[in-house]
């Protein structure tokens, strides 16, 4: 199959590039290095050494018949993505190039305006495309569930039916998302329901969850082939930060009371329900959403199983609860359904002692290259009150 | 008070502009002529006579004490915005600066994402700026009816109780927008929402229907005063454009079967509604949700009153179904809910055969005027299947 995968250097379209090619299929990827860059200015970096884009193709192709083809350009530019569909004709794209960050696009006005400009319009670029040149192509997009926040009731996979008055409908589950970026998510939503709905385009949204690990099948045994991972205020998701501080020696960061609930998957989970969503395509129009994660924990509990795990190592955890930076309940209801990718057949990886464990390992031969000074939050949700409500340790 | 009305040299900006300056308040209008070039580059025009701004605004000055200030700049430009913002200090702010139409958001890649570039980005900017600035300003954002699109359940005001698998929660109104015009106003609601709940800022969204009619207290008697008025295909409203086509002899443009149902109310009860919203504003942290129209129709409906209501005045009407350029249900369940607004105390200026007169003479005298090449549909929601399947008459 030919296959696209945009933002195919990044922590997750890198993995998939690798995978979609080593079963064979025709894989191209696109990619702005805008990830590279933001940390560049952040002055951060991925724990691991990671190789540049045209030396992981090459050590991807060494001693194999695995050719992965490149091209370099924004999702924002619609003649660069226009030519870019134009010469690889895909049967399905898989969309992971948009800003990712959070806390990033909290930290000013600029960031913000970069994150729903890049992502909402990079986004009908594509869609548009896809409708002018392979209106067959399945487009399988990366969302997030942070799309929904967190209701009062269970959430459904992208669809509630509604009874109200006597009458009843399927409609669109409502959305509360707790970001600027979260946002930029659920715009991204709406608009290729749209596409799906008037032009008759075909997609999969995969409300993802919270990504931890960094090993795949692929990128063992190579470490030109590693993917990046994060562990700072804007770009590192919480186990791996977690995991990261506990080989340092710095208290984890659990953010005020540490009840806020989530789903979360192994990152092998999320090349598998990838796999799953490509192999089994939406019908024409269809707009189909399934909630990508394995398991629910809260934060507290996270940062429990880093300590317990890390305890019998030798490793000595303390769990320190700093004043939140963001506007979030740290105490609420949490239910969410995720049975659509198994009905599909994915097969969970689940969150163990075991896996914390491999990561600690991960990390400590890399613990030399931990900076310290970019762990601890200093972007702020609400400016105004939380400079006058929560001074934040160390900043 | 201090009142910025953004979008101020607009159909309906330029009235509510007018209006809060008679009542006294000290009115600044922002605008950057987009409208007017948009006319400019399609070849069209209003049907009505329109002075500059300037000449506008000396009008409205002459023998008064009424002072409009005006500023010129587009609310994508954010040090403009910061800058307006900090020489007017606003107390209340009138939001109207978007791209408005949409069949223009239809009809290339570059005027959608243009509209999603100005209107999204532009009210982002414009969020910030009140944050930092003006937080207890209370924001009046006209958003639209077309939000929620045409649910098979009753369409509440912004939000809805929802009771599922036990457990309960009023959350934001599922939207199904029909076009990428209405769902940059999807993406605005959520944005502000968002800038409500973080940020603690207040606003009022007003969900209007399709506004009808010319004239307005203040307008009447100085033609150097009256508010643009549109009939071609991009920016006319049905039943003005209804009413240029029964003056010109052209046959009323019903799209399909003319079932579609939608809310209606007229340019006076606009002005009534924004004030009422400005004079009751809404809580610090609070997104209140108001649907602003007086009655609905169905498209049918408005063909046979125009029509009616011609005759009487010895005008002959033909009504013509022509093959529909969008991609929308003719025949479906349609009641919102509209009490937020005449429980605030709006009376209703309810249309009749006596107002759809008023509005023939009105554009009798500048029939002259009237482009006929502009009115019918060139452009198509489905460009693909509307080229194969519905050949358009005349075009």
């Amino acid at each position: 199959m030919r296959i696209l995968i945009l933002g195919g250097d990044g922590y997750l379209g890198w993995p998939t590039a690798m995978r979609f090619s080593a079963k064979g299929h025709e894989v191209s990827v696109v990619d702005n290095f805008a990830r590279r860059r933001w940390h560049t200015e952040n002055g951060t970096d991925s724990l691991t050494p990671i190789a540049s884009l045209d030396e992981r193709l090459d050590a991807w192709h060494e001693g194999s018949d695995n050719r992965v083809r490149s091209f370099v350009g924004a999702m924002e530019d619609a003649a660069f993505i226009d030519d870019v569909i134009a010469q690889t004709s895909p049967e399905a794209i898989v969309h992971y190039a948009e800003q990712a960050s959070a806390p990033y696009s909290m930290k000013s006005r600029e960031t913000a305006v970069e994150t729903q400009y890049s992502n909402v319009i990079g986004t009908l670029n594509l869609l548009f495309a896809i409708r002018d040149q392979v209106p067959d192509c399945h487009l399988v997009k990366l969302g997030t569930m942070g799309e929904y926040g967190t209701p009062n009731i269970d959430i459904e996979e992208g669809y509630i039916e509604i009874e109200h008055k006597g009458r009843k409908d399927t409609l669109p589950f409502p959305k509360l998302p707790g970001s600027l970026y979260h946002l930029s998510k659920v715009h991204d939503s709406h608009n290729i329901h749209f596409a799906c709905r008037i032009w008759g385009l075909r997609a999969t949204d995969l409300n993802q969850g919270v990504v931890y690990g960094v090993e795949t099948e692929e990128s063992a045994g190579d470490e030109r082939l590693v993917t990046r991972f994060d562990y700072d205020q804007y770009f590192g998701t919480v186990l791996n930060r977690f995991c990261t501080q506990a080989v340092i020696g710095h208290p984890l960061t659990v953010y005020g009371e540490g009840g806020q609930t989530r789903g979360f998957l192994n990152i092998r989970d999320t090349l598998q329900c990838v796999e799953l969503a490509v192999a089994n395509p939406a019908d024409l129009g269809d707009f189909r959403v399934f909630n990508q994660f394995t398991e629910q924990f809260s934060v507290s509990e996270l940062a429990e199983l880093v300590r317990s795990s890390a305890g019998e190592v030798g490793i000595d955890v303390e769990i320190k609860k700093y004043p939140n930076p963001r506007v979030e309940m740290e105490d609420h209801y949490y239910n969410a359904t995720n049975t659509n990718l198994l009905d599909l057949g994915l097969k969970p990886n689940f969150l163990g002692e075991e896996l914390v464990r491999s990561l600690l390992g991960i990390i400590e031969t890399h613990r030399d290259r931990v900076i310290e000074s970019a762990i601890l939050p200093t972007t702020k949700w609400n400016p105004g009150e939380a400079t006058a409500e929560l001074p934040l340790p160390g900043v």
